[in-house]
């Protein structure tokens, strides 16, 4: 078990993370095993010298360890996307990658996730895998495998590596894999098929350990999968399997900072997912460990920690450290806040409670115990009357909008859009950033105002269903500590009243939508699953009308998601860029048709 | 020279254009040549039932002719995205193809772009040309070059064509392509480069005739390099050929139903760019005619066309006749105005002048003239001042924002957002889209209000630099008729006076932005030509400061964009689903670094 020092202010990231010891050697091999560094990297897009100063830092820290394998594309970050066709970008980070090279412990194997070697012609370069030796860059090993389903566009930047590539280091054959070369599309049950087998060829070339770095954005039950990958891998091949995972988040995606160690009996010896900020593990390889079980964690945990990361990084990330929410009492903006409390502390929260002619009394009692609970910096009053009422007024003298009823859609939208005004005054006034509170059912079928409550940097809850949202909340009330609540954070009555939007008197979410567990249901075979409406009718078992006006709402609904705020993702398919969906198609038409025998 | 029947209501789209008369024969053909059909379509995305009536109804009100082109993917509409992966959509348009095949006239030839032969294992499927004949569909000609750059992503729903594939009719062999088949990014002055060439394979199989059929996203110029793609191909292989491109807008993709036929020998034949809307081209094939110059339109005129079209697909698609434009007296307002009103009619435009205590009066005189001018349905005015006092007052009770500045970024933002709120709200009230005003140079510097003057279902310049704005206006002005105005259409004082925001007293853009000219030519690099900020600074010859100033305006400003209004698509890279860029990427690091030779 080895040590970690921390020698400056800047390593204040890496502390010690507990290994198990290592007893017996195995195999042929007389080597003790070499210690290899897994550090919990979260990587700044396009800052390329800050992030090769991390990597520094990180080997010199630990220089006595025979390797330091940092994720994919760390020197860059991840994903780049457009950045990679700037002109000088990827000949920049090789540049500063042969400055890193020559600073770096010379005996020490550095790996470093790093874009180069553009193609002039095609505008694409490799996504490659630096081997960093001896004060230099000695080869580089290249992604061979790149997908192109859900968020993934590896294609349109980066040329195939050409085979499969080891190095050999402290009597070891390492060879050296990135991302889905690894994972082969298994840890997400997606499609994709590939030609070839990166990990079966460097088996073939008799490699005995494999060391594979990832930026693999987060799923609920992905990291299970992956572990379960490497344990199989490791067994069915006899070799010894390391796969690390970046951490943080960038816009959209969160990555789990993931780690998975197997010897080459497929025994476990480590995994984690979520570390802390400032983890770095030191893993002896070569011998055999104490094998470990897989860390469990439930889907509402999971889905906590991936919330509250991207939350975080996103806030940090520009520079800031506040977020501003709207509180109706609802359970919604309940969860969104106390997710900002945990992420950003209570202190950098403020609730803003802004009651309308049709707000209920416990919406406010509601909101009030919540921002007590939590701790919230403030919990203002700012009832919306005034600006309703103006807006209503100065439309007096258009003729068409003059008569605009009460309860109708656009003075509902009216309310809406007042409270996103309020919200954004006091963001550009006092700093901070908005969040917004839709869930994932609400933003399927268009249930919320753009410009209105769908104002914000984020929208904290929307890849979370209706009733996993009440499951979190739950979950957060069970568990106050994990997140470092007093105690538990939503208020009872938020979890039992019946969910209302308060635009109208007397509305509940029900007057216009089926019941959330149907809801759900059909949000998440349409989008996830990407089922017909016929086999969702047929699965759930639905009137095929309500399937079919659901199914309508939701392509017609593309408009709002095409400007709403990004979403964290957490399931297999979010809103966002990873379902590029027409915004004009024809809703009504092909996409929901109903074959025939469920409708006759 | 053919007459093309209008034998029904469906069919008032098909009109005769007149073609040259053809005179010679050439070669060895004994055939008098053939008659092939092709026809402006605009398939709807999604109602496969629907582009199939329109390509029967084609069919059959010329069923003497030999042939009949359809665009890429003209049965399902394109670009249908992830539709595509919907269960059940790829065998759908299959089914419906066979259904159609069997209602064609039975000797004719009928090319219908369609996706096919879906792969269970990786989900993806074929972009085909479906040969329809004799009742059925007798043979596939699959896509075989399948683009990854700017707005395309065809590798994450395509597989390959496996070889090239024509089909004898009427005494020729006819060699079929789809877009990028014949294109190869030589219109787009892109990078790609592929490995087979499907143009040379066909001319090697004794093909005499090459039909190709595209889905090709406008962007200015690149009609004229279509065209001479096909002359050049035409004379270097001795071959005919038929270029035919899809017509209509869908989402942010405009489509110019562009035509280009040249004969054996490379001379031009017919071409023509934006055609009305119900014009069907019979072209006489495999005997020469009279060549004739290539249509020359400037860049304005384009621009023009290309955006107009744009308005009016988003707006009819999406059920709609009616636009809502907030009028501010200045150039971009007044253009979008003048362009909705062509689009739609002016009766259908409703402009909505909302002044604010910075108002100047010569705004509102100016609106008021724009409106008279384009014959507008009205011209509202509904001062902003109690909607943004309301707010000022509401905030008062809120500490942190009681003592709002005026002037002040938050204040200037309350004025933006009161104007979103009151376009939205008569959108809501009166039915009609809201129209965004903001030009390409103001959308790259983030020089717009989010959820304020960004409201809107398009920013119909989002792709147009400030100076082009002017431009286009000076066009529409020398050129009323064109655009069926009854006289031009931009008052003088609005093209005249400096740019300003009215948000505080006595602004103009220039106290916070370089001149126009310069802030044009920094985008046009730093977007379009992807150039780095060294060469950018040598180029321009500007101040480093004032370019790495606007470089990380640009940078910074990707969260609004993020959420802006979609963006018709004119230029080489406009904002928008064509340029993936990371959002809290780290602006000011290497994104903008600028060479030390350039700093010293």
């Amino acid at each position: 078990m080895k040590a970690v020092a921390r020698n400056s202010r800047r390593l204040s990231f890496l502390r010690l993370v507990t290994v198990p010891e290592c007893r017996t050697s195995i195999g042929g091999l007389s080597s003790q095993g070499m210690d290899v560094i897994l550090p919990h990297l979260d990587s700044r897009t396009g800052d390329i010298e800050a992030n090769a100063r991390l990597i520094s830092d990180l080997a010199h820290a630990s220089a006595d360890c025979d390797v330091l394998l940092t994720p994919e594309l760390a020197l860059c970050g991840y994903p780049p996307r457009d950045l990679l066709f700037r002109e000088g970008f990827v000949e920049r980070c090789e540049q500063v990658l042969d400055d890193l090279a020559a600073t770096l412990p010379p005996d020490m194997l550095v790996l470093v996730g790093c874009p180069h070697a553009r193609d002039a012609d095609s505008g694409r370069c490799f996504n490659g895998l630096a081997v960093c030796r001896g004060g230099r860059v000695e080869t580089w090993a290249d992604k061979r495998l790149l997908p192109g389903y859900d968020v993934f566009d590896d294609d349109r930047y980066f040329l195939p590596g050409g085979g499969s590539r080891w190095v050999e280091h402290a009597g070891h054959r390492i060879g050296l894999l990135i991302c889905e070369d690894l994972w082969q599309a298994g840890d997400v049950q997606e499609h994709a098929q590939y030609e070839v087998d990166p990990v079966a060829e460097l088996v073939k070339e008799d490699c005995d350990v494999i060391m594979a770095a990832s930026a693999s954005p987060f799923i609920v039950g992905k990291h299970a999968r992956q572990v379960s990958t490497v344990t199989r891998l490791a067994r069915e091949h006899g070799i010894h399997v390391l796969a690390i995972n970046r951490g943080g988040s960038e816009d959209d995606l969160v990555f789990d900072g993931g780690v998975a160690v197997a010897d080459a009996h497929g025994s476990l010896l480590h995994a984690h997912q979520f570390p802390s900020d400032d983890a770095a593990l030191i893993q002896k390889v070569g011998v055999n460990g104490t094998a470990v079980e897989p860390p469990s964690s439930d889907e509402d945990a999971q889905r906590f920690k991936a919330i509250v990361t991207s939350v975080r990084g996103y806030v940090r990330k520009t520079g800031g450290r506040k977020a501003i929410i709207g509180l109706s009492g609802g359970i919604d903006s309940a969860v969104t806040a106390a997710i900002a409390a945990a992420a950003l502390g209570p202190e950098n929260v403020t609730g803003v409670m802004m009651p309308s002619r049709y707000s209920s009394s416990h919406s406010l009692e509601d909101s009030r115990t919540l921002s007590d609970a939590l701790g919230l910096s403030a919990c203002i009053e700012l009832p919306i009357e005034r600006i309703h009422s103006a807006t209503r007024d100065v439309l007096k003298s258009c003729d068409e909008v003059a008569h605009l009823e009460e309860g109708s859609l656009a003075d509902q939208n009216i309310q809406a859009r007042a409270r996103g005004l309020i919200l954004m005054t006091i963001s550009n006034a006092i700093g901070g950033l908005v969040l917004s509170t839709g869930n994932k059912s609400e933003v399927a079928v268009g249930y919320a105002t753009l410009y209105g409550d769908m104002c914000g940097a984020m929208a904290v809850l929307g890849d979370v269903l209706k009733m996993d949202v009440y499951a979190l909340a739950r979950w957060m009330n069970d568990h106050p500590s994990h997140a470092g609540f007093k105690g538990p954070p939503i208020p009872e009555s938020t979890m039992t009243k019946p969910p209302s939007a308060e635009l109208r008197p007397d509305q509940v979410d029900q007057d216009s939508l089926p019941p959330y567990e149907l809801l759900d249901e059909i949000v998440r075979l349409w989008i996830e699953e990407e089922q017909s409406a016929g086999r969702i009718i047929e699965t759930t078992g639905a009137d095929p009308k309500v399937v079919s006006d659901v199914l309508k709402m939701i392509d017609q609904a593309q408009f709002k998601r095409d400007q709403a705020a990004i979403i964290p993702k957490v399931s297999r398919r979010a809103f966002g860029r990873g379902r590029p969906w027409p915004i004009i198609g024809r809703p009504g038409a092909a996409p929901v048709w109903i074959p025939a025998s469920t409708t006759a």
